[in-house]
């Protein structure tokens, strides 16, 4: 019979037999239509979890997801399109630089982005600390937006993939979340679904990163880039280390403030790398023949990205919200800063307030920590290694409990960080001739 | 950290590790207290169907499902207490004639029962089409009809195992239903919540099975008798055919009336094998020596049967309901009956009008199926072999169309039909020493 039923998608898969596309499109049209109950959808994502999905079926899957809601059209803009995808970090700032830098090389970067949850901010939480910035804006807007500045950062409106918005929250809740197709059509139905001509993809590897191991982030990665460019969209990703803090702020304002430095010509030069490296992915995808470090430079990123501030009703020039109390964690011993974990860290300063646990909860601008000494460094016993910025004092204590082994001084020095680990291009995904 | 989170449950089973009895005893309670969302435990049955429940882990959680309610205190009823479970199959009316014949041996048979879901039918939706004839009772009434009678069949009350009933509604609806551990732990916190002695149980293989298969029956057999023992209820288990419908009667009164015809010591042959079979191993578990085969042929399990109706508020003299409409699907050849395919017969029977589809429906009692011919009874082309009894005639294309090539016919003879293939005690669990 052709009556597609959810028990029977669900012992499809259950029983590691491959959905039909008919039953893939009925099942997120369906679920996205509400009209599915969500014990049965549990079910079946964990299945899926279970039994994987091939890559017809996952190709289908996302571009069902894509179709749930509109894709964007974004001829308008006049010039070429690339926008950014990071897994999520400790200190991944970069969005907040790189965003207006590509925009100063004649790239328009649409970027549509979320909130954060757990130990990984968000880029909408951070912008959020800068007075009268807001990222809610209509398709009309964004578009407008991206002609005349060339960058907009805005929330994603319930229109871009709104079957992956109801699927996220229950697989938030249902154990379903750690599984590669189904975070890789989470993301690229979203990226797809934003219009651009380009993505990179800056798959984090380390303890701070969504999937700490590099044969998982390099797996996901890989399905990415297929993804992307099986709808069209050219694709490079691009495995970045989040094993220590990205920079050496964590928290929202503290994370602005960083990027600022970064924009001024300053900054931390492990951002520095890690901005530039994908600034010069994006241009490339673009076919833009421009070194983006010059643009750094020459202030045009920075002008850039106080017209983006601008444009979205914040002031660029108003002071950020700042912490009156600070608790510094210092050295145990003398030696050498040898890796301070970016996972503890990121729990500490979420602790603190800058992140959240429940996606209602409201983040606080000023709570997080810096890095004031990073892998490398020679330390006394006593010298500051981490100043915990607070907002609510009494959150201090789980902090510290956080940080608990989070730095590791040893007597030798560290070999050296290396930030950029691989690059992964469609060129890489095989299956052509030999 | 020793607080449980239903999530932390999830992964822990997700990812292949034992769920500690403590997680288990949390889940049971606080899914039967409905504090846990339908979709988490969805999640987490699928995982479970994915990796398993260890011997551990299963008993716990059966523990803690009989725990969810009460386990009923049989000592009132003076004389040992054996019950029967069959996993169920097409015109498995054995209950109703097993009964009241264990009763006439002296062992008392406290049977809560259930009703038909899908094509294998209900004993209380059979016993139901008796006039008068009800099934709900308190536990005094049900204890006291059982010291005074001998046997009762009832309606389990929301305070068996009321665990099971929430997690089998659940199962149900998200392809959750086979797998090994939580069908064996449904089937025995409800038996062992009885309170028995002894338990026989009769675990179906072929076509008509709810496991067709007889590797999976007897691994179902096997942990059912493990977590029977380990309650300290006596259980052996029987696997018997359930390839051809039993006996030639399929529907609510139609498997009345064969059942009558049992007990005035006449029916079909494979019945009647299969009703002694399970009596004389209830008899010997209850320490007995009696052979049932006497008390059928000494009218004292008819005589127990008429007072078991009576308790119950049935007229055991009062005339069941007949269809008055009959298609006879006849023979397309001639040679001799092969087979007669039980799952499709149950269908047939089902769409009939004499099982239903969803827990609400209501059964006919008249509608159903009954077999002329017989596996190894030789057939002319056009003799009769199957007669459907309709109630509503709209839905005879569909039980005849589910009865497409449910009849084998061949040129020879076939082998004759094995009724018992395998008995299953403790002594077969292993474990011991070589």
């Amino acid at each position: 019979m052709a009556i597609v039923t959810i028990l029977d998608v669900i012992r499809t898969k259950r029983d590691g037999a491959a959905l039909s596309d008919e039953q893939i499109r009925w099942f997120i049209e369906q679920f996205t239509a509400r009209t599915i109950a969500d014990e049965q959808a549990a079910s079946l994502l964990m299945a899926i979890v279970w039994r994987g999905l091939d890559a017809r079926e996952l190709a289908t899957w996302t571009a069902a997801m894509i179709e749930s809601g509109d894709r964007l059209d974004l001829s308008a803009v006049g010039r070429p399109t690339v926008d950014k995808h990071s897994t999520g970090g400790v200190g991944d700032k970069v969005s907040l630089p790189l965003c207006p830098l590509v925009a100063a090389c004649g790239v328009a970067v649409p970027q549509l982005s979320g909130r954060g949850l757990g130990h990984t901010g968000g880029t909408l939480d951070k912008l959020e600390s800068i007075t009268g910035w807001h990222g809610d804006m209509s398709n009309d807007a964004f578009i407008a937006q991206l002609r005349d500045v060339g960058t907009t950062i805005a929330a994603a409106g319930p229109r871009l993939a709104p079957a992956d918005r109801r699927m996220y929250a229950l697989r938030d809740v249902t154990g379903t979340v750690e599984a590669i197709p189904l975070i890789a059509s989470s993301i690229m139905s979203k990226k797809i679904a934003e219009g651009a001509d380009g993505l990179v993809l800056d798959v984090k590897i380390g303890s701070g990163a969504f999937l700490p191991g590099i044969d998982r982030a390099r797996e996901l990665a890989r399905t990415m880039v297929g993804l992307g460019e099986a709808h069209g969209v050219s694709t490079v990703a691009v495995l970045t280390d989040m094993d220590q803090p990205l920079g050496r702020a964590v928290g929202n304002a503290l994370e602005v403030a960083e990027s600022i430095e970064i924009l001024a010509g300053g900054g931390p030069p492990d951002v520095v790398e890690v901005t530039l490296a994908l600034a010069r992915e994006m241009v490339a995808l673009a076919g833009v023949d421009i070194d983006p470090a010059e643009r750094l430079a020459d202030g045009s990123a920075m002008d850039h990205w106080r017209r983006m501030i601008a444009a979205q009703g914040g002031d660029p020039d108003a002071a950020l919200p700042r912490s009156t109390e600070i608790h510094t964690v210092r050295a145990a011993a003398p030696g050498h800063v040898a890796r301070i974990d970016a996972r503890k860290v990121g729990e500490a300063a979420w602790r603190l307030g800058a992140g959240r646990a429940r996606k209602e909860d409201p983040v606080s601008p000023i709570a997080g920590a810096v890095l004031r000494a990073v892998a490398g460094d020679r330390v006394a016993a006593g010298d500051p290694v981490i100043d915990l910025h607070l907002d609510d004092p009494t959150r201090l204590p789980a902090a510290l409990e956080a940080l608990a082994e989070a730095v590791t001084i040893t007597d030798e020095a560290p070999a050296p960080r290396r930030m950029v680990h691989e690059r992964i291009t469609r060129d890489d995904l095989g299956g052509g001739p030999a």
